[in-house]
């Protein structure tokens, strides 16, 4: 086949869809592959680097649309009223696409997408079942933006995370605290955690406690959760406004306690859960941090504006957004290998790509396909029927956890 | 004794020159201490607090002046042309003050000062003797300095620092190399270190090498120093155009396989020396990042700017300036530990400033007293004929090591 890589368009972003190593394991596949000039520049991987790695390098995207059966990119269509139209303009009948498409955020522009005829493979979608870990960009691209969030809170903090014992007197470590440990969060406290900080982290799902103490941070106990909580399943019950205030009472008390607090809890497709209220942040100290990485979907703290930080008597609060996409170099080699592995799924012994819509992975994560938007949660969220795709089977069980942290 | 804490207002200066802890220690000792209002907001502490520990809060720095006998502050005269003569006409006869003066770099500056009859301390003058350890500015500053200058290089790189094995693939660590080891360079080491990356060093000095090793860092060989540039009492000696090609070919090939180097020699009231040459930065990989915290004074890298992060060829050079102040609140800890350490020295029995110009540590760190200049380093820049201010004695063996990087 002819595989497309685009070069990215959106403000910030710096990241490119494949590495020169992945274009050279699709060409030894004995795969065409063509990079539009300029692709990897932002990622520190230029033009000779994918040559040599065995594409052709070809001018504008809109060679690239042409000429590609499958054309792969972050985000091949952007959702921008500017540029949108343009961009769906370019895809045809038959053609393959995939990266970041945001479908449940997005659901109208699945459905324009599905309308051109383009099979497009939204890369959020993936199902977070262990099979498909390796083909999970939110995961990996989670790992680095915990990472970053744990810079640029160290660099705006007023103190230094490590314990220092100087000739000018003991310096205390910073305390972080993590809400929400999901991949973002997990990796959050790890890189405090290196960086010399007394770490702590909460997340309303009691298996978060392992994983927390796992990456050397201490699982905060609100004293309520067991008991009210939880279900006799284990799950998280719906919480009466009682418990909830109880519930956000009890967090105030700790972040009144912390140096640095970074919140990374998401949901796929819908706005953040306010974590840290108007009210609650009554309580954070003056001199405190907060950076909230959930900032692009309206952030965990009440007070967050996307992209900007800002002091609220005092608490400096910052809502950076795309934190993977500031060390572009590891968060491509992740992007790209998270690509290459999801094609090697699809494609079949001819070397073409082909969608068993039998297996879950793929129904999972194909947004489009033959005219038609194809996934049910879409097909949902748009208000259309349910649609059969694969072989009639049962339903399959759902393994996926979606109340996790970015 | 009266003493004036009173508030900085150089652009980007968020440091105090004493905190509540020290406020009360000499409140303790009988000493009256009054506090310029807002003097440390920026680094967290309130007017509140300052009282708390017992200082009176004084509305404007005329009102300090006017009543302290001793005046403290991180910058009590400006070298800034547009508010030097007013801040050279608050001060008066048989007044105190201490704080950075740059007296070396600003010669001139320190001559007016004297012209106005006050006793001025240069704590950038404090000698760098075992004893003094524990006043000295430069060293403490110089801590929080390295520790930063990683926070932001790795901010900056398109890389993560630590190897992480992941779902998406290894990846690799980050190669940093520190040119200098000083107390920034060292704690540069210690920090890169700490957040996973495989960090090498560069000094000139040999003794260096120890401490190199010590703070987790591999010691950069470059075959050539062991032979050519020691003298017989182990000190570099001046080298020849020809070993100094020999050196920076050496140095080229090293800085050649880094992704992050951090610059950090400096030489007190000096142009910093250029360690990398703009032939030398041709050999540096595009996506490095360079971080040159010697920026204030020309810098280390020929193609620095000061306070700009610019790119050329690829290489991302940035040259922050006055990173203690990026973390105000241990900053300023470490400074009013340091500052009250010295008073400490200096007070009598009585609880007043005495000058025992005997002693090394008070004769190095004053600048004036009596209408003039009395620092015999500065007398010398000033073409001033030296003075005896002392008992007559030997000279004092010369234990500071200038060529420390920051």
């Amino acid at each position: 086949m002819i595989i497309g890589l685009c070069r990215e368009h959106a403000a910030g972003e710096t990241r490119v869809a494949l590495t020169p190593p992945n274009i050279k394991t699709l060409v030894e596949k004995g795969q065409t592959c063509l990079v539009e000039a300029g692709a990897g520049l932002a990622a520190g991987i230029s033009d000779d680097d994918f040559k040599e790695a065995g594409a052709e390098i070809v001018d504008s995207s809109d060679a690239i649309f042409e000429r590609s059966e499958v054309v792969l990119g972050i985000q091949p269509v952007s959702p921008d009223p500017a540029v949108r139209d343009a961009h769906l303009a370019r895809l045809r009948k038959g053609q393959i696409i995939a990266g970041m498409l945001d479908p449940l955020g997005e659901s109208e522009l699945a459905q324009k997408i599905a309308e051109t005829g383009v099979t497009s493979l939204g890369l959020e979608m993936v199902p977070r079942i262990s099979r498909a870990q390796s083909m999970d960009v939110l995961s990996s691209m989670a790992t680095i933006g915990g990472y970053h969030a744990v810079l640029h809170g160290a660099s705006l903090a007023p103190r230094i995370f490590p314990m220092m014992m100087t000739a000018a007197g003991t310096l205390k470590a910073a305390k972080v605290l993590i809400l929400g440990a999901g991949v973002a969060g997990l990796q959050a406290c790890a890189t405090a955690k290196r960086l010399g900080a007394v770490v702590s982290a909460y997340d309303i799902r009691p298996a978060a406690r392992d994983q927390i103490i796992s990456v050397g941070a201490k699982p905060v106990d609100l004293e309520l959760e067991n008991e009210e909580s939880e279900d006799a399943g284990g799950y998280a019950k719906e919480q009466t406004a009682d418990q909830l205030a109880k519930q956000q009472a009890a967090l105030a008390k700790v972040l009144a306690e912390q140096d640095i607090i970074i919140t990374t809890a998401a949901v796929p497709g819908r706005r953040s859960p306010v974590l840290i209220t108007e009210e609650m942040l009554k309580s954070v100290q003056p001199g405190t941090v907060i950076v909230d990485i959930a900032a692009e979907r309206g952030g965990n703290c009440a007070a967050t504006k996307a992209n900007e930080t800002i002091n609220v008597n005092g608490v400096i609060i910052s809502g950076p957004l795309n934190l993977a996409a500031r060390h572009p170099f590891h968060a491509s080699q992740m992007f790209g290998n998270n690509l290459t592995t999801l094609l090697d799924l699809l494609l079949n012994d001819e070397g073409n790509l082909e969608f068993d819509f039998d297996d879950e992975v793929v129904a999972g994560t194909v947004v489009t396909h033959n005219g038609e938007v194809t996934h049910a949660m879409i097909r949902d969220i748009l208000g259309l029927p349910a649609m059969q795709l694969g072989s009639p089977k049962e339903e399959p069980e759902a393994e996926a956890d979606e109340s996790k942290g970015e």
